[in-house]
């Protein structure tokens, strides 16, 4: 769920002005998301260095690096964790059929081909940055954004 | 957790002669698993086609299909579901920022960038058999394994 808010709210900040920020209340607001929630989605972003806070009256939040150098994959993972959500337990070294541990050095190749999707998944969302979803957006979008924000 | 377990079972069924069987309460003890849970897992696996169930008293579990045939997606969604574990609940429609109707026709390109991970996941996993899974085993578990079933 938080997911798709960080993503929306990292495209928001990718379309102001380079020295404009957003708050968390002004981010809340335009997606009518729960502020309280959403601010500590936006401070992962902030310790995963995507975004940069500032504080102060006119404080909030910009994204931390130009939008050609930030990809999906930096901005989901910096709230979902890198993790597989493939667990492995080692259930081969259980019951019956245990293996013995000298047969279980090596990771199990069932494992192993999770992990590769897994991977298949991360390159696929490394290979988008946000300069691309910019890109993609309608030509009024920005514009928009920005009136709407504040 | 489950997807550990039906992938493991999927691979001992791998291993038995081409007639043999293998109950749930045989895979329960082969990986010191909870039978009662077990035994939904193997039979989502037969509704979806991938275990064929055999009742009486020498029935229980085998594959339905040539192992060259069954990819591990089809082992993994038959429990987990075909759904992207991301959700969109098109918050762009929301708040202060919502766009109107007109404007959503098509998905969120956010969105399609998930949907597209997700397929790169799906395509790894389904570039995977069990046939390929058996030719990485060692050459002596097929024997073991079917020893230590029975």
């Amino acid at each position: 769920m938080s997911t798709e808010w960080v993503l929306h709210c990292a495209t928001t900040l990718a379309q102001l002005d380079a020295s404009a920020t957003a708050s968390t209340a002004q981010l809340a607001q335009y997606f009518d998301l729960p502020a309280p929630y959403l601010a500590k989605q936006l401070q992962a972003l902030v310790r995963a260095g995507v975004f940069a806070a500032s504080t102060g009256p006119r404080g909030g939040f910009r994204l931390a690096r130009p939008t050609s150098d930030i990809t999906l994959l930096q901005i989901v993972e910096a709230v979902d964790g890198t993790t597989s959500p493939y667990e492995c337990r080692e259930i081969r070294q259980r019951g019956r059929g245990a293996l013995p541990p000298e047969e279980c050095q090596h990771a199990c190749i069932l494992a192993e081909k999770m992990a590769d999707a897994h991977e298949a998944w991360r390159r696929s969302l490394a290979g988008v940055t946000l300069a691309d979803i910019l890109a993609d957006l309608p030509h009024w979008a920005p514009s928009r954004t920005r009136s709407r924000l504040t």
